[in-house]
């Protein structure tokens, strides 16, 4: 075993006591249940939460240490995606260390990251053993699947038990190619669209007698890409609408058909709503193709927290720690992090991602270590 | 039998018997070797001109009566569209007679044409025993078929042995409801493309590193799409651009897809050839798309025929049985006249054809004895 100055908090030990659970996505309780007997030994109360149906049920946890203000909330998931088609170097699920590097499904998505957060709080409670605040795990076992037992239901059950916090940090792994690169402190909204036009069939000589649909799906498309929606905000990259697919399938060449679909999808920045949105798609719809069959489905509201404190005490616990000044950024997909945003302030920050989703997944244990210590420096910070 | 008053020139009993093979396309023969012996019998030396391999070859005649100028053909088919699924009210290869009407696929498209040719023959040589010119027949057994060993093979070998006519004259229905109202001196043109677009896959959420080929496609066709061809001329309705499908087939709602295509259709009038459409598609698509697969097939040229003599003969022919002047129209999809004026002037002008390639097709006698007159009094006007 290594010692506490290999490894500080057990950060480590955890990690690889994860990895060594194969949570594939739903998670089968082994990682939830691993990690709610760690957090019982430090001290937490924890609520076992499981949401769904029978045996498709979603192992989820709420774990609270303390009574008091502020109320710092750390969330995260253990499911992991499969190990996919392609051969390892490493057993996925083994937990080896090979010139220090751990490696295995979920050593930086994100076990690792839920790992070094335990890990600082031991650290935090050998300075602090009466915290005045609270610190709280929301940890799900459906992160990387539909999520619709996870987060959502949890974070619902946190409001209905008076449990929501003053700030939460996310752990994803969110620096591409080194520690302290990026935090990320909101993400774009994203709404997909399906527009179906009918129109009346008929022969290409007599185009009179016809109404062709796919000219009128071509202007309203023509419409709604002409323009970019924005040039971006303070703190977004430009709004972007894309046309994902078009759908006709005639393949008589003298035949005018009765419908066309399109379907697209918009990524929006905080200078828009999904309902914004929607209606002005469906306006522009209504102008070209008044019959059209438009369904609109909006998966996310964009959010944005304040870069103040806490993200700013934040900020500096990266800067001690790596020496660098991470980017305040909101680029790329979405996480879990758009459902809590709807209950209070969130930002995330967590590992390396590069090696995520792929083969031979993988964590330097000096990463693990360095995010250990920022998390640690982060609740003093936060928590006094 | 109906006498020589009830049944001109034996229009009606030729129709019967034509409609009496089943010639569906293409013609096994029966309809061409029937027409060929009546021919014979009148005086005609038939060339019987079957084309392409083995078994599926398509029986074609040609005849000609006469070595003198001028050299009068008519065109015709004998084959003739399927039954279709739908129950008949009587044989559809029976040639019955209800209250002066002859049911029969065939009955206006184009059996009953070709009896009134035949009779109208017999009637001018009861007047004209020794024309000075010829009279000939191009009778093809594949018309509604793909036509590759049809009208087109007998042109050519028209061409080869110096039977290239004066005029023709294509028997194929013309009038939407009565007897006299359209003669066909043109027909547009058809081009179809396939224009497929590369792009480069990729994730909604970062299209700055893929390439939408749907964005491209939109921005090409609605260049392609912005303003009408022309707007007509002296002769033709404005030529049509329709697009008849678009295809992507894409169901991730976060995937930006690698290719997308479209196909359209032009008809044309005489203000353009297919070449210079053609230059101008691929012209179009480069500037949006320089990566994108363009492939075109020119079905058709456009082509008009001059409106003088002797379409002024068949117009006068025309009005003098019928009373009306027929509107001169280049409108509507293609026949085998396409072909036709590549060698010499052509026009059209058969029976009501709101009965053709439907359920109990049929042509009313007095019809196919209108017919009859005008094509004898056409004879006379043109042979002298
Ligand atoms: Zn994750
Ligand atoms: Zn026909």
């Amino acid at each position: 075993m290594a010692g506490p100055e290999q490894d500080p908090g057990g950060v480590v030990a955890l990690a690889r006591a994860l990895i060594r659970c194969p949570s594939v996505t739903p998670d089968d309780g082994c990682g939830i249940n691993a990690l709610a007997a760690v957090l019982e030994g430090i001290g937490f109360s924890v609520t076992l939460l499981p949401f769904g149906e029978g045996t498709a049920r979603t192992p989820n946890l709420f774990a609270r240490l303390g009574t008091g203000q502020p109320h710092l909330c750390f969330a995260g998931h253990t499911d992991v995606v499969p190990v996919g088609d392609a051969a390892w170097t490493h057993d996925p699920f083994g937990g080896e260390i090979h010139d220090g590097i751990l490696f295995g499904r979920g050593a930086c998505d994100m076990k690792g990251g839920i790992a070094a957060f335990v890990a600082a709080v031991r650290l935090y409670l050998q300075k602090t053993p009466r915290p005045r605040g609270t610190i709280s795990l929301l940890i799900t076992g459906d992160e990387e699947g539909p999520a619709t037992n996870g987060t959502v239901r949890v974070l619902e059950w946190m409001q209905a038990n008076g449990q929501i916090p003053d700030f939460c940090l996310v752990g994803e792994p969110t620096n591409p190619g080194e520690m302290g690169e990026v935090v990320k402190i909101g993400r774009r909204g994203s709404l997909n669209a399906r527009i179906t036009v009918q129109g009346m069939q008929g022969h290409v000589a007599y185009p009179h007698r016809a109404d062709n649909p796919i000219h009128r799906l071509l202007a309203l498309l023509g419409e709604l890409t002409a323009a970019p929606l924005d040039t971006g905000s303070e703190w977004f990259e430009p709004s972007s609408l894309q046309v994902t697919s078009l759908d006709v399938g005639n393949t008589a060449n003298n035949v005018i058909p009765a419908r066309a679909q399109a379907r697209l999808n918009i990524r929006f920045n905080d200078l828009h709503t999904g309902a914004d949105l929607a209606g002005w798609i469906r306006t522009v719809v209504a102008r070209h193709a008044p019959r059209a069959d438009v369904s609109i489905a909006i998966s996310g509201e964009s959010f944005l927290t304040s870069p103040d404190a806490p993200v700013e005490a934040l900020r500096r616990a990266v800067h001690a720690v790596t020496g660098h000044v991470p980017k305040l950024d909101t680029g790329g997909g979405t996480s879990d992090a758009r459902f809590i945003s709807r209950y209070c302030p969130v930002a995330e920050f967590g590992l390396v991602g590069a090696s995520m989703h792929k083969v031979d997944e993988h964590v330097a244990l000096a990463d693990l270590k360095q995010l250990t210590a920022i998390y640690s420096g982060f609740l003093e910070k936060v928590m006094g």
